[in-house]
């Protein structure tokens, strides 16, 4: 088994913490392959991480460790989690950072970090990544049982994703991510759209039916696609629709059929 | 051989595309050395990438593969292509990114990314850097043939650095780059600068010849010099000559011979 | 021993400087597990970065190389250094980045790096980083004795953080690092805080107490705690200290005991 863990964070890259997580890693063990995933999630937002978190969590080899610390709450009462879903881990805080990746497994179990799980003596209250996600992801890596870290439980925090409406005209979504090229997610999974005669309307933005790529109209036109996260999407050819639509997270999205 | 694979995308940190990139290269081959070049370039921006591209190339061990992801025109007509270039490997669309990487090569092999080649059932129009390029680049890195890829082509395309001109007074050139720190790369390699006697003039700055190093002058002056691409150079000493001259890429620079 | 090289610096991320040290690490020791720090240290600013170094150096396992390059006066007469502190190491300029480190280690050693240590043929004068330290970082990973890199020094450069005044009143600090978070680092060390009963007054705000982590005050509320480098931070619960305090690095704070 490959010995992979990946990281999430708010730290931001320019500080020490995203550094002294990978040594703290790398001290227990230190052959895992460390791969960076962002540590640029806007401070204390948990929906976005849990957003990136799921997209990854499929695309690793089975067995890798996705660790993630937006962690507002470190120190205080709320609980450290791990989860074994479909053979691959996560680690970090119980706030609902994974709750989209347990929804959608097949197979997931989530226990409550013990105190003695980490092996740290000392646990800064502050820098649970640290002293205690990053230890434990390190030592699932070497072969320590999943069990040992803690009890299951059964009521870890989630979050939820705001649901799309669907009636027989068509379906009220909204965006729910805009990504850096200002291409705007919204939560209209392709499953819903049952086909392909229909129109979008995005603000004030009508667009005729959808496209497979972002070059099947013209340079500064808005579009609307099926991403590569299995949602509806509205997007600007070489343009950035969150600057040029003004649209953004939060904002309806409609589609209706035609026929 | 060394199974390294470096990553030089337009995606930026923030989101999950880079972490779907490294998985997909990791499901394939567990053990690649994935090295982040830059995730940074301006959206779209084929020629910075280029550049960077170029830069890095020769200073990795012979066998890595470089993936660059700036892909505007995923999902349409445009080709993907892999390179061989004195022993190295180079995996992307093509639309450039890669030329002056081949235009300097003693020998270098172009080949079209057949469709089966990435072994993916169903890569998703919009990421072929996760569905084409990462599987491609990690099965190279486990050795598969370069050939299996697809048939050579004679024809990838090309970006121009814009070319200097050489009178008998002296060079006129153009800033092609801008860094991290202001420092403005020009197109005049070292070899046009015939000695040392020359002034410099950059926008209404003129810049009595060439020093080695930033400190030759005092902080805050103008200075000249041959940067580590081998390429004439204006920058500030503890400054930021794009601040504090006015200058940017597309901005005329003179050499002038003084004898 | 693990071979792993960790790289702090001021290059950014959206040029080729990072990916060719990172190249000429790996054109040494391809096996080298390349761990990226920070390289958003604002340009020229040797202070935060010795102190994200210091913050790094022991949760990295022993025998780790520690590449520091903020490096303005490279080419010049600075010298290039190596240091060994407790059996790690740190490769760069010699400019007061690893002094920190230095000052407490147990045992530490310093050597200036010899004009041929990084066996490279003609190393740029604008890029020691790829040129001189990167290499001389690969050959300690593999195996080079650190004698072999030149002769030992008595006298690094040093760089002095503020220190605080105590009195039987109590103790007057300065802020020395804001975080991401706009999180406030002083330099006042937990040893000085003699007991709990104390106030804390950061700007024209007064902070009775100190808390152990972030939630035990109302979200926007200032509190001051022990933070993970043991140093006494003021900040903002789910807030911004810099923003919401106005203040930042060499404003005052004192602890004034109120028994």
């Amino acid at each position: 088994m490959a010995a992979i863990i990946t990281l999430t964070t708010d730290f931001g890259t320019k500080d020490g913490y995203v550094g002294q997580m990978k040594g703290a890693i790398l001290s227990v063990h230190p052959n895992a392959a460390i791969v960076d995933v962002t540590h640029d999630i806007e401070p204390y937002s948990i929906l976005p991480a849990a957003l990136v978190l799921k997209q990854i969590f499929r695309t690793f080899p089975e067995g890798t460790v996705h660790v993630g610390v937006i962690d507002p709450g470190v120190g205080g009462p709320r609980r450290g989690i791990a989860v074994k879903a479909d053979g691959s881990y996560c680690v970090g805080p119980d706030n609902g950072l994974f709750s989209l990746i347990v929804d959608s497994a097949e197979k997931a179990e989530v226990r409550t970090i013990s105190p003695t799980a980490s092996e740290h003596t000392a646990p800064h209250p502050t820098f649970h990544g640290r002293d205690v996600f990053a230890p434990i992801a390190a030592r699932l890596t070497e072969g320590r049982s999943f069990e040992q870290i803690g009890p299951v439980i059964y009521d870890p925090e989630r979050i939820d994703l705001p649901r799309p409406k669907v009636t027989s005209a068509g379906i009220t979504g909204e965006i729910i991510f805009a990504d850096r090229f200002g291409n705007l997610t919204t939560n209209i999974r392709s499953d819903l759209i049952r086909n392909q005669s229909l129109r979008v309307i995005a603000g004030r933005r009508e667009i005729p039916g959808l496209v497979s790529y972002f070059e099947q109209v013209e340079p500064g036109q808005a579009l609307a696609l099926i991403n590569s996260f299995d949602l509806l999407e509205i997007a600007v050819n070489r343009g950035n629709a969150v600057q040029d639509l003004g649209l953004g997270p939060g904002d309806r999205v409609e589609v209706l059929w035609l026929d």
